[in-house]
């Protein structure tokens, strides 16, 4: 049953140790059928050497339950699932402990954009959540996690689609996109532009944010009608 | 005799060039057999591309005395016997000098616990020692480095089944576990989150430490009978 | 036409993962045939696993245009093609995204000449540009990227032969070199001693930059009619 | 002639790139026979995946001249041949621009020997030189690098033997040994402690640095007629 959204589900998740944004097994990739309402995604604690497409879990978005699969899934796939049910327009969601992101998660401070290279991928800051209260941990602790996901998309009045990105405080980054493969590049950028922005922290006092017509530019250059990077409009 | 303990102590030892902590021999792995009171650990001095699983030397837990093996045990056997010996659930113990970790104990601080990375193997801080005093380090050294770490055990009231490592000041970071891969790993996850953690300290004088509540989800979510990460509980 | 200069543009473009300054399609080479006026550069997003010799794309100094390929051009060919025209003595251009560099370009802050590392390759600092105004980036955004650059280096009395870098403010490097190899080592020797500059910034507030007599050694021992490093001379 | 030497050397050069402490061509490594009264040295500017065992060029120690050899030897053969001169115990010297020794002396800082890892190798800091006057540049560039060292070590009191390491203000790491190996060996383990010191160095502004009686132990652990460390004594 959907053999190929597990097997981009699969390849998405080999490309986090790929990418040098994964210790161990701490990080999940998982892809949806939207029209079906089943989402695809990587067994718990599973090293990604021994993973196979067929251990992949299917879970019924409605439900949470698991509708395929002899594996546990993720331990944060509630986390996975309020972001699906939110953010409508979502393909693909994932979640690493990347170590510069992860820094600014444990700081509690934004990635600020900086430069092109972020404008490039994220339309504005990649916004930090509060943390989560005593309350929100003990009980339903991976859905509170998308829950105050949302909750900061909300209070800043930001578009998933714009900013695929975002750091739970005290956790660490989860991404998105519409596929499982620009979403785990989204968490690549992520880490990247968070390591240039802590660099240039640490060398200025200075406001360095970008203008908006900046991020206007980048961010419109790759991505809209009228993107004109790349060869989709050729 | 004891082949299996022997060739399990040879494998997690070359784990550690694998996941890149250790530079030329400055690292080493010992594993017990408790029942026969002998533990096994590594020679020293020896490269880990040359190593193989019969160099690997047997110690007699009660007297410290070689029992089996051609080549000196590790310079640092006297210090992974007192470990054994105080505490009694420790399966092996893991020394090595990963940059992040060396960092702390040369700086004399903590690993505090800021995120649940942290959270996920160490349940709340990882210590630093007291520098040991010049008497201890003129006389029976290495057995002192360990009587140091199991002082700051006590004096702290620390579990270290709970948090399974310790960074020792002016030297580096010890670290143990139930079998000698579980400790290997968690010599890596301490240099990992040493990282993120002197990342975030750069990056803001805010306290970040997390709340006992995120400690106690975290933690126990890996640890103990109520875990639900992974795939054991299935 | 012109299969060599293509090849030789084809390689150094390859040359860009290979020294790790570069994050997935984030960079670019471009090398000129001064004669007939032509320039060949890398097509836009091509990931450089599958980039092939024939991608690379023929355009005309003059006119900017395309004249042989089938695929679009880099996004950035305008700044190339304002470097080649203003620096007549450029046969290469690379910019890329490395992430040291960036850190100054975001920063807003020259990469200080600290050391003969630098001195080596750059004789002075590299530059950072002013950001472009709304203006220049809402029209010919990648022309006036060029143009700022030309304008620095003007400003400065710089020659853009004896420091064959800039950082573009907000953006990040661009280099150049007498060949597209040339020019690729100098994207990685940027990055290197922006490396070492940061660190060295980090530990001490003293001003460190280097005389300029160390400069005319460590430049003209490398470069020039009287340099001395190497087997050229032989 | 001297065959075996110039195999040994050849093989200690290509460890630079093995052991990630160098750039493009940027260090070298020399050998000696000390009876013979010829130091073996690589030739200028030739990348290390080209290099071959005869291409090592073989120059005099009393008068600087090649005696053996096509190609030029290195720029800075005036430098290991003051070394070998004034510090008449040394086998070998390798001169690199490793990242983070060179940010120490690009800041014009010593090392300091703030834990165990130093210790083992360095007998107390490693010291940085005096900037080398303008004079000193303008003549005879390369032996007065070697004389500035010579006179750090002779101003400090310090024994080459023991301390067999230094950074050139401005430039960057020499480091030596009785064999071509060892004197890597010692360049990798200055570039790994300068990368410790430094984050150490961020984390507090407490004074580290260990006391004599540790620089004692470890150094004389490894080193001299009580070693115990290896497997020499057994």
């Amino acid at each position: 049953m959907l053999e190929s959204l597990k097997q981009e589900v699969y390849e998405a998740n080999l490309l986090l140790p790929k990418y040098g944004i994964v210790t161990f097994t701490w990080g999940n990739v998982s892809g949806i059928d939207r029209e079906r309402g089943i989402f695809a995604i990587k067994p718990s604690g599973v090293p990604y050497e021994t993973l196979r497409p067929e251990d992949i879990v299917l879970v019924d978005l409605e439900t949470g339950k698991v509708v395929e699969g002899e594996l546990n899934p993720s331990s944060d796939t509630p986390t996975h699932r309020v972001l699906y049910q939110e953010f409508p327009t979502l393909g693909a969601v994932v979640h690493t402990h990347s170590s510069w992101a992860v820094a600014f998660a444990e700081a509690g401070l934004p990635v600020e954009a900086l430069g092109t290279t972020h404008a490039d991928s994220f339309y504005g800051d990649v916004p930090v959540t509060d943390a989560l209260t005593r309350e929100e941990i003990e009980s339903a602790y991976e859905e509170n996690t998308g829950k105050v996901i949302v909750r900061t998309f909300s209070k800043l009045g930001l578009d998933p689609d714009a900013v695929p990105a975002v750091l739970v405080r005290q956790h660490g980054p989860f991404t998105w996109g519409p596929t499982p493969k620009k979403a785990v590049e989204n968490a690549k950028v992520l880490d990247v532009v968070a390591e240039m922005n802590y660099h240039a922290l640490q060398l200025t006092r200075a406001d360095c944010r970008v203008p908006q017509y900046l991020l206007d530019k980048h961010y419109y250059r790759k991505h809209g009608a009228h993107a004109y990077y790349g060869q989709a409009q050729k």
